[in-house]
Parts: structure tokens; sequence; C-alpha cells
């Protein structure tokens, strides 16, 4: 199948001498890069939200320690990894919460500790091959994922899982995208996601950039969606994903999944499987980030509620397995998931 | 119980020579009248929203028939009625879908039809009692609704439903203002509700006003927050209830009270019984009013989403009298109501 149709965007473009990042604080309204020419740039790109979505951090880390690489003297990797180290982590600290950067920068560390005196094309190739696997796993991921989906369904997703998010194709977009391309998909429909407005900003911006109109509906509508029967499909991404098959994710999936169970409405999740954290049992065991209760009090950058009120602002909320039809990862899909069948896919808990 | 303390906003206040209504268009940042000092600002002040809320509508439309009362002279109400057709049907027009705005013209028409010379009198009385009955309807309400809540009970409301929309205390907000005076409230939740957010930038200001603490959440995060068990009941309000229970309200309620179902939360829906419509059978009957979808592309005035976007943008959505558990009018409480329930009630269906 071609899915180069329905995937034109690049959040991230290395450009030989430099790395260019679409700037997605500015999107949907100015479509302008930021050109970052030494890590540091990077390290602040990340930090500002230039980039955003896990695996699109973790490739823009790998870049960055490419231009770090140029600016030191080294006769073989693990020399190069000594004078690196400050660098990387400083980029590590950029968002120290995010597993995909940790994870990214652990693959640059271990390649230098035994490249040659060639490092620095062992470098650029490991950063290549990070962004190469991503892409490669969304479009295995995004046809795994529309071969679930029966042709003319309706689907419902919510955040931003996209090109925008990744190396490009996306995640839970990936299938959307792959869904369109099959000819499977009906209709699209994106939520608008509070406080962030992800849907509303990125991801219905993104869809019709390559083509595939997508229809916005507020977070709070999804259920009355559902109920007149044009939406077969809720499809989401995961922040992460426990060993019984829980699943966390961008605040109001919970909801949405709830709707669907009530609905007979399915409910696919879509990641890599570097998502799926075996350690964690469920997802009881997950702390919900909370963020300031400022990004609720605000619209656009006006403020719209009144002094003084009091505001809850979760990030993500836990999806049970229970309300999970399909788990969609590069390494297949374990359909009604609990604990037996993601041991079976993914293999115990404890180090790997 | 005194409710006094926690009802401090009237929105509609007659001045004698003239109507001051709080533009709700400006609030929260701006707490300004709009001074009416004849019935076709009342209409203006109707159809461009300085004036909402379908009680608050109805007492507003009945003040501007006292207005143009002013403007007329007749030796009796019958004459007066004649000379006042005109300025009625404007009122009448100002927002042509609002059930009070009409109940209430007619009750303004058909004292007039009987009154004598005196008619001025009886009409200015007219308007006082619609408002007067409101407001006692709402403190009545309040105290059926609120005595169905556990003391130490964490609450939800969505929309505003509050004095702004109402004479004063309003109608699930009235229950929530009584719950706090009778001490049974642990906590106050109120969803934002888009694409409008009469939850984030009127009900949670409203509550603030009167001293009660409430906390604004994202309609997204509202199952996450049941989940974590501080929510025992989701109140409402209701534009419709159906002969079966089925009750049409503000777009997110059905998504609220599917997650209250799936957590065992329950859910209360608070009305005056003009808003109980025997003649309609079920929710299958409510045709659902769709806004512009513009409503869903800009955030306090700021575009946010791209251009070529589309939206879906029903107003309202139908929970179906299954997830209800209990419906609050002036004249009692209905439980678990139903068709039977209903009609033991309000009577069955049919001209009343």
């Amino acid at each position: 199948m071609d899915f180069d149709r329905y995937d034109r965007i690049r959040p991230i473009r290395w450009m030989g001498d430099h790395l260019a990042l679409l700037d997605q604080r500015k999107l949907p309204f100015v479509v302008e890069d930021v050109h970052c020419t030494d890590s540091d740039a990077v390290a602040a790109a990340i930090r500002d939200l230039v980039v955003r979505g896990a695996p699109a951090i973790g490739i823009s880390a790998a870049w960055g320690a490419v231009l770090a690489g140029r600016e030191v003297q080294a006769e073989d990797g693990a020399g190069a990894l000594a004078l690196l180290a400050p660098a990387l982590d400083r980029l590590q600290a950029a968002r120290p919460t995010a597993v995909n950067l940790m994870w990214a920068l652990a693959r640059i560390r271990r390649v230098l500790r035994v490249a040659g005196d060639n490092w620095r094309e062992v470098l650029e190739c490991e950063a290549r091959a990070i962004e190469t696997e991503d892409l490669a796993a969304n479009r295995h991921m995004g046809a795994l994922g529309a071969a679930l989906i029966a042709p003319g369904s309706g689907v419902l997703t919510h955040c931003n899982t996209g090109s925008l998010a990744t190396a490009g194709f996306g995640t839970a977009l990936g299938v959307i995208r792959a869904g369109v391309a099959e000819g499977r998909i009906g209709g699209v429909f994106a939520s608008e996601t509070r406080p962030w407005l992800q849907g509303a900003r990125l991801t219905v911006w993104e869809l019709l950039e390559d083509g595939i109109p997508a229809t916005l509906v507020a977070d709070g509508a999804a259920a009355h969606l559902m109920k007149g029967g044009q939406v077969q499909w809720v499809i989401v991404g995961a922040d992460r994903i426990c060993a019984n098959g829980d699943v966390a994710n961008k605040i109001g999936t919970y909801s949405h999944a709830i709707a669907a169970r009530h609905h007979g409405v399915r409910v696919m999740v879509v990641a890599p499987s570097s998502t799926v954290d075996m350690d964690t049992a469920s997802g009881e065991g997950i702390e919900i980030e909370m963020r300031d209760p400022a990004e609720m009090l605000s619209m656009a950058g006006t403020r719209t509620v009144a002094e003084g009120v009091l505001a809850w602002n979760p990030v993500f909320d836990v999806t049970p397995a229970g309300l999970v039809d399909a788990i969609v990862t590069e390494r297949g899909v374990v359909q009604q998931p609990d604990a037996a069948r993601m041991a079976a896919m993914f293999g115990a808990g404890g180090p790997r």
C-alpha cells in the first residue's frame, strides 16, 4: 500500500550541517522552522516545546548529539563520549521525564562506546537509524491497526499522535492515515483536547495538510457523536502501557473509552513497544502528572476565568485494559489485552 | 435553612423606571449593568445575550412588557394588549426557540386580557410574580435536591444553571447552594463546558461571589475525577425533560452521565416543571440544535484552528432516563425516572 501520499509532514529534518525543527508552538498559523546549529539549541528547542511528542523528542536529541560531535576532537568513540558527556547531559535534562529522550541518548552512548576513529560516521548513522526505525515502526503499526478497521468505519482520535509527534506518519494517526490509504475509513473526527488543544491546533491541521478531511469536535461532544453511530473506533496513542494492558494517555482518553464501551464502539491504542512498561503491573502504579492550573484559566493567551478560581489540571488519565480492544505496537497486536496476553507479546517484567 | 448568605447575585433588577440587566457577555472581568428603558432595549438585550438562561430570559421579557406598557394609553387591559401586541411580538422574536420566553409572555397576555383600568398595576404585578415564583421554585428545588445528598459528598456540575440563568439561586446550582448551606457538600467541581465556556466564565465566578469555592475541570477530565472518588453526584439543569424522563441539556451532559454510571456516581437533573414536556415521548423526538462551527474554531476571540477545518457543534445532547437517578422540580422529586413515574408527577401528555 502506498502511504507516501498521506505522509508529507516531517517535523525533524537533518540538513547536513544543522537540524531544522518545525516550530509547533506557532502551528497551525505560521509554518516555520527553527534552525539548530549546535546541540544546546536542540536542547532549548526540546525544552521550549518547539518539538513535542515522545518519539520526536528522542529523535531530535539524537541529532543534537551529532551536532555536539562536530564541536569536539577525539581519536575514538570512547574519547568522544567523554568529551560529549556534558552536552548529552544537557540534552537529557531538557525534558527530564521523557522516556524516549533517555532511550535515544542511551543508544547514542552505547554505539559511541565501541566506535573507532570513524565515530562521527557511527554517531550520524545511529541518529539516522533512530529516525528511520521510528518511521518504519509507525508505518508497520499503521498497516497492523488499519487491518482491524472494517471498511466504511468512522474513527475518533484524541490529542496529537501524528507526524508532528514522531519522525513521520504517527502512531494512532498513522493507523488513521493507513486506513484512509486503504479506503477503510468513512470519517475522521478529532477531539479538541483541552487544555492544550493539541487536537484543535495540530491534529486537524496535519490531516488537512495530507488531504485527509477531519472534523473537530468538543471533548464533551464525543459521547453524543458515538450515539449517532458515526464512530466505530476510538484510536489513541499512549504515554505508558502497563504489564496488564492499562494505558496512560492524554487526559480525556478515559472518558472517550467509557463512552465507547457504552455504545459498542471499539478502542485501539497505538504506540511503539518502547512505550510498554512491563515493570509497572497496572495503572495503579502510575503517578499522574499534574500541571499548572493556570493552563485552565486562559485561552489563546486571553484570561477567561475570574481571579481566585481554583482549577484541577491532570495531564494524563488511565484507561483500564478492560476498556481497550486492541493494543497495536510494531511487534504485533494484542487483542483484548490482559496480563497474560501482554506477557506473551512483550515478555515478563524486570530488567530487559 | 438560611439560603440568603449564598444567594447574592441578581442578574435582573427592576429599578422602578427601568430594567437593569447584568451584562453576562462581559463576565467575569467586568461586572456592569445594561440599563433598558424601553421594551425594544430588553428585546435587544435578550437577542445579544446580555441575559441568558431560559428562566432569566422569560423574566426579562415580562419586565420588557411592563416597559412597553408605559408607552401606550388604554382604558383597560384588552385595549392595552391590542396596542402592546407589536412590542410583545418583538420581545418574543428576540430568541424564538426559548420556551420560557413564550411561556412568560403568554402569562402577560392572559392577565392583560381580563384586566380593567388598573391594567398597568396588573401587568407589573404579573412580571413581579413571574420573577418571584422563579426564585421561590429555585429555593424549593434547592431544598428538595439537597436532601438527596449525603453529608460530605463531592458534586460536579456542567454549564451555568445558577443565579445568572434565573431570577436567582439557580436550578442545579441552587441545589449546590442549598447543599453547601446545609453543610452537606465537601467539594464543588465545575466543568468548562466547551465551546461557550459557561462553566469557566460564569459558574465558578458566581459561586466564588457567594463564597462557595469551586474547582474548574476540563470537560474531558470528569471521568478521571470520578475515578478518584471525589464526586458522588453529577448535578445538572435541563433544557427539556421528556415524558419518559429523557433529558436534553447542554452538550457534554451525556458524557458526564455515562461516566457517572460507570463509577457508581449518581446523576441529578434540576429544572422547573415548565421544562417538563409531557407531549414529547422520549429523547428520540428532540431535534438537537446545531450551531455555527465557527464557535469551535476560536477561543476568547482568537482563532486557534487552521483555515479549512470542519467542526461539528451540537448545542445539546440527550441523556436517557436510565442514566438519571433523580429529576428535581418544584413539584417534587422523581427518583429513577421512567414514563410511569413521570406521569404520576406531571400527568399525561396532551394540551395542559
